[in-house]
């Protein structure tokens, strides 16, 4: 376990670190991005804002927003998050319209999921600008405020008898589309400023360090125990 | 509940199917495929399938293959596949050479997921033939059989620290490209012949009317009881 004190960030210490988790960090903090993001309004299941964040994470999205619902609060699970929220920026917010009003002031547009009349395809929606995919709570759908809050509504085309995909489904299909489409419109998909950049790999080499220093105290009590 | 006996097709009876249902039953229909399908193999956590099933069923695909593993059999799981199973043609297989020998005799191309090396990008895969998507066991992955016999191996591209997607969020994510790129190459993604669309509308018709059925009858008790 580090000494450092928490909340303040732990020297580097890169000697600490093979050089293939370094080139693994680098490689996946060249993919990152803070212009792509998810909110998740509400949810009631944690299970389903746990796989969403394991699905955000292993798209590169940096930054993702939580909504908290009235029934349950977020609670981290981490056989189906995969701890991918140790890697991620997870913000928590108590009302809808503070949280899109906060990303539309930072240039994002504001896409909610709504399978109602009339709403845009997926493949209709546009990456080349920031952009913020609002998925709602599993049984109620997103909020009228989000709705109303939004640059447009979106759904995911229903070909069968099934009225609507597992919101983390949804998350996942949407979030591959909108990588295709940011490579394509953007001419890339990871983006962060050299600034943001370097401030993240530092981070990414402290907690590795952190992992590696509990994983060989692990290592060294089983050692002891066996002896 | 219908009186007719198990297993044989019921008489179509469409005046008790509401012109609604009809309509909704002829949309699904012209949206049905046999030609892309998904084999499961060895799944250990049947709530997977479950939900691998309902994600299948929302985009269309008529078939889909389990080969059932060694530590679990595939328990129906009401609540996450939402019944989708019922409108789907689920074929059950004891090994995998058998599911893949049988599915290549028909001509499809199999594509098995695996993080290997060298293995393709989902985006490098062709739909214009007939194509089966094999995804592996939760732990092991694709069986060495699977990859074998496979005519390719693939993967969705990871970006993140995560190892892998949750094998449902991974079919999602495969089978939203699949149909993406089956209307690009086919033209359409609903391809049933005339002949075999017949009989799946008349099996959808009689499927309702059963479900008809019990939702009168459920309503009948429920109403002697507040009587």
């Amino acid at each position: 376990m580090s000494h450092a004190p928490r909340g303040a960030a732990p020297p580097p210490a890169p000697d600490f670190l093979l050089p293939e988790r370094r080139a693994r960090i680098d490689a996946v903090v060249a993919q990152r991005t803070r212009t792509l993001t998810v909110v998740m309004e509400a949810f009631a299941d944690p299970q389903n804002t746990s796989a969403v964040l394991r699905t955000a994470e292993s798209f590169g999205v940096q930054e993702v927003h939580v909504v908290v619902g009235p029934q349950k609060r977020y609670d981290r699970n981490k056989k189906i998050s995969q701890n991918a929220d140790k890697w991620l920026e997870v913000v928590r917010w108590k009302d809808t319209p503070s949280c899109l009003a906060a990303l539309k002031a930072r240039g994002f547009r504001v896409y909610a999921t709504h399978l109602g009349e009339g709403v845009r395809g997926l493949s209709e929606l546009t990456f080349a600008e920031p952009a913020a995919l609002v998925f709602g709570n599993e049984h109620a759908g997103v909020s009228a405020e989000a709705r109303r809050l939004a640059d447009a509504c979106f759904a995911i085309p229903m070909r069968g008898f099934s009225q609507s995909f597992n919101v983390s489904v949804a998350a996942a299909i949407c979030l591959a589309r909108a990588v295709d489409r940011r490579e394509l419109e953007r001419g890339r998909h990871g983006d962060l400023p050299p600034a943001e950049l370097e401030a993240l790999r530092a981070r990414f080499y402290a907690l590795s360090v952190k992992q590696r220093g509990r994983i060989a105290k692990a290592a060294r009590v089983a050692e002891r125990r066996k002896a």
